[in-house]
């Protein structure tokens, strides 16, 4: 396990995470997380850079990350925190425990424009470049990684302003920081910024985390098509309360995240079945989601079989482990002299920026990109990156 | 698509394939299947070899198949054919369509021996090998593969005569025909055949076709392990009706198949989870089956999650294709010169000879081996073979 | 049992049933399932007016029921019943074995309007009531009882003209018929016909079949309530193809029908929980609907649980048996001169006329009203009526 | 509401609640619920003796109940709370709030025998009369109710010495207190009690307490009935975890349970359909259950439909409310004279001594008993006892 549970000696370079959406479950989740592991606490479950085959690739360990970011909320940190904990998410306790680094995090927390805010566009992202540059100096930081994890917004209008997450990622080109779009919204993906995402000079990747009924379907379709089962349709429900819920409720949100939803069929199936998907708004489901898929296929001979899956999760659970990896990969990546989308990360994403939608095509790529890593260029592991070799999960530390 | 839907040339080879159960649902399915898809009656949905990846595989055409086989059950096939399509297993009118064909194939089944049978060991495997033999000559075969899908017999006792499953599988190599043993059954796996199953001069392949509950579970558990998901307890329930819910309701028969469902959770997970795996027979569900499997998961800093699946499938309807694209694979592995066991064919298993236990893993090693039997040796797809290009089922003509 | 299996004497007095959307799935599934119960093929599974609470109610037996009808479409009725037997709602072979009945029936059905009918509204209730009178005098009816089985129409605006299911049902009224509205159309319930529905000298009930996850729902919600336990959100998804898929897809007929599912719920928990219903027009579906639903709700000092419910079934065999239940009834409540809206029908209903929404309730007023049927005035079963005595279903015979 | 949340006067008379477990996770929560609901910190959610139709039937007041009990466990009472709190049964706090409450209950708890115990039958039962009586003689209680919550013990064998779940049974009768069995264990059933329960001079009521999955049987098997609807088979799987979980697994006190569970199915529907109930212990689960049940169903015409179920729940929490709802009204049968097996609790048993065993003939026979017990005998609500009136619980204050 690389996680040292010991302070990254003082010359260790330290790491800035930068989180869009600062103060909300997400971001909440991943920053007590990574303190609590970190510090021994908890154990790394649900982090994919914490197994075997990441061990060489010389990521930022976990106590090097300093976290900061921009938010429109006013909940203070330690104040989500609790409502995290009394709503299940974070262990009861954790709040406490990490009450100094809460209210470190806090301070490090900058005002997001809001809908009135009078500045223009280009104000808007020097400002928040300038609060980068501010963070990477006060915290001598080697370098930034800026990760989307704000509500989803609706689909932006090609002719209207940049929307506001274009904004932050603009920003975050332009002080020369990588950057994830964690979520459904347009981010580096605007027409207008189409030409700075592809030359850029740093590392960048999205688009919209795949943590639930998307990743599933990423593992069940290709078995429907390897197994050449027919998929004549495939439907969906999704019921979540907090603050997604209600972000998603907004049709327009909900189309965005659906897109997503539908690419890695019509990728690993080769068509779009029938089959609808819904995004229900339940408060009373708190920070707590339920996916329901009917699959409808048919077998040899025109025989009609079904499957059903139903996932029941905590989302910001499942997304904050991956935003720190992504954090954490990025960072390296830049490091590295990476530039531009970076090839393996579609792992990571329901709409990735190139190859392939299958979950395992999508792992071995992501292995490879483990072994680019490498202090030394050599595969993960050490060796020649064999799957079922030491390159398995299953072969980490503590399994 | 390689299926022509005419008769094979004179000069074409003819392949046997032998079934050991060749009355049962299975078997049914397989030849009345086979005999409509030959003829362009029905897409051929389920075979894993009619995909794209295979056209180069030089494997024997659906319609150069002759098939026969042993069975202790006295219902002809007409007759057994009726009552699946009554049962909704195969399309109404069908056994009506291949009259000719079932009726043929029903004269080419020769009694296998009841318990009851005075014959010793050596007697039983004579006898079989000799059916074998006269079938060959009877029809011109090039070459035979005989498929095991009888029904399950109990956990055999090392001490005792070899299980009928075992004799079949010696007579088989005996006759240097292919072998495949679709069941949970002993076959080849009896410590007394170990050295004819290592030294045989012909390909067989094993055990227990992965048609259901487990095929998800093989694309599952990666997921839960590439995504450092820690799984706490995965339970299952099976309600199955037919001759195989009875035979599974003996402890010992189910004992059997249980151990091939665990399997794949251990070799993926890297440690078996609490839970166990029912299967009941409830004759009220005919020839369907439902599975219900329960995985409690924890997430982030322990944060406990589900996923539940219902799979609601048919399993002669998902084994017949299989069980032709065994007989095909490994008949063309005979004509190339394979012997033993041959890798590459874990896909179709619960509890393959060897190989990975992910399903994409075995995926990908199948596609090696179609590689390795294309007539002249290249890749399959004509090309690099890689994955999310032209090897991809989605590629596959027709979709 | 009170079926006979023998053509009633020459004596007995026949009964008319005419269906709105004669060659739909409902009314042919009626008709097919009417001849193949009285000719005694097939069990009458689903008719509740053939358990031994009905036996002294004197309804009319299935074989003196003639039936007819209106329908706009042109598919004539024998084709309809191949094609659901080919779906699996009817038992293949029926319809060749009732291909007499079903010739005979098509020649019954009248065509309906369609939207470019250029007759106005008195026109065409004048049409439809002479049709019925027609249908009356050629068949030697003692009484006829139309039923409403058409595609759901859009809700209607309280200012336009009637809507087609309300013509018809006025032209029920004015050719002195009962009337039964099996769907969640307007029928008798637009304004305009309120004083004609009050004052009615026939009896008729509605609205909308409660076939599946409302009638789950109507016994499952009072669970909740007799229990304390708190229903903080019910939410539901239903998947179906068929034409009734297509129809609920107008998102103003989905209203119309997501009405009566809401009402089950606020009636029987006080109050309507959060969650939303969705219809989704499945075609691969066929004629076989799922529905799914999700309960949360809160137990003892707030813990949280759930229930999920899946339900499987075809709608036109589930809504068939209970429309022929609801034409016998009908048909003898105008026998014994009851008129008006019938009280204790509601257990047919997603949204009755009147009475309680939980199904036993409604089911304690069924057999209340079976009792006023007798022929003597006597309750059901001879006796008191005690529910768990002779009046129970398990009483019946053959059970 | 009758919780007054004030202390009751001091010439109110306070009501013993023996505990058989007293240590055990339904005991806790009961004593943890009952102190908390009483201090008006939560509502009484799940306690059906605090809902409208219970208003004149004169209970005795929560805050009335003096908890008590054996337990042969010596985890005290503060630190299981603190672990169901932990395990999120309890809210988090509660433990600290009712520290006090918990600590002087801990003090009342007596140690029941243990397996190695060398006294003999006559002089346990005496202890524990004992017991009884100086608990009654501590506290000033009018009456005492023992209930039965430990852990299910293996079936009985009717010829060995009585089950220690009889020896507290029989001791209750004897120190003259109300018993209730909420256990599947033998309690009052053995022979050699069965004329000392017949002839006891104090109310007493059984078995099994109806949780979850046999709950949801007892309003689903009347509903299929009542259509008239084939149930052909019904298959269930438990999970659960706690101590529960390993009792059960068991196969002796499985079959205890698994007879109550088969009870409501034979007494609903006529026969028992097809089908096995598992019950697994996986300790994963912690506190919480899943209970899947299967029902394959037919339709009119033969037409095969399926309904599932998944029940998720916390069994503690399920039960508690129910234990001091059987308290309160065995208590107020006792005040009031009534003696014997208790009439109209079929409501709250999976295996009642008597009665209807679907929930709303129970739901109403409970009903009647409220009204026998209102002070002036008059019907509960004050009036005709209506069901759809202000008997209804979705008619209590508050809802």
């Amino acid at each position: 396990m690389t996680v040292t549970h010991h302070p990254a000696p003082a010359t260790a370079p330290r790491t800035g995470l930068w989180l869009i959406g600062a103060r909300g479950s997400v971001a909440t989740t991943a920053l007590a997380g990574a303190a609590a592991v970190a510090a021994g606490l908890h154990p790394p479950t649900g982090m994919v850079t914490e197994t075997a085959p990441f061990d060489a690739a010389a990521l930022p360990p976990l106590d090097s990350l300093v976290l900061g970011g921009h938010d429109t909320a006013s909940v203070p940190l330690p104040k989500r925190a609790e409502t995290l904990a009394a709503a299940g998410v974070l262990p009861h306790g954790l709040p406490t425990a990490l009450r100094a680094e809460l209210a470190a995090a806090e301070e490090r927390i900058r005002p997001g424009a809001g809908p009135e805010d009078p500045r223009g566009t280009e104000e808007l992202i020097a400002g928040y470049a300038a609060d980068l540059a501010a963070f990477a100096r006060a915290h001598g930081l080697a370098r930034t990684v800026v990760v989307n994890v704000a509500s989803t917004e609706p689909a932006a209008d090609a002719g209207a302003p940049l929307p506001p997450s274009s904004l932050y990622a603009a920003a975050a080109l332009r002080a020369d920081c990588g950057y994830v779009n964690f979520t459904p919204s347009t981010g580096l993906r605007h027409p207008r910024l189409a030409d700075a995402a592809r030359t850029a000079s740093v590392p960048h990747a999205g688009r919209d985390g795949k943590t639930g009924q998307t990743l599933l379907r990423s593992v069940l379709a290709p078995m429907f098509a390897q197994r050449a089962l027919t998929v004549r349709a495939w439907s969906g429900s999704n019921l979540l309360g907090g603050g997604d819920g209600a972000a998603l409720a907004d049709p327009a949100a909900a189309a965005a995240k659906n897109a997503g939803k539908a690419r890695v069929l019509a990728d690993t199936l080769g068509a779009v079945p029938e089959g609808e998907v819904h995004i229900d708004d339940v408060p009373a489901m708190g920070e707590w989601k339920t996916a329901w898929d009917h699959v409808a296929f048919d077998g040899f001979l025109g025989s009609r079989m079904i499957l059903q899956t139903i996932w029941q999760g905590c989302d910001s659970a499942l997304a904050a482990p991956l935003v720190l990896d992504l954090a954490r990969l990025v960072a390296r990546c830049h490091e590295r002299g990476l530039a531009g989308p970076v090839d393996g990360l579609g792992f990571f994403f329901k709409d990735p920026d190139s190859g392939p939608a299958d979950l395992s095509a999508q792992w071995m790529a992501l292995l490879e990109l483990a072994g680019r890593l490498a202090a030394d260029g050599a595969p993960p592991g050490g060796g020649g990156g064999a799957r079922n070799d030491d390159a398995s999960p299953a072969a980490r530390d503590g399994r």
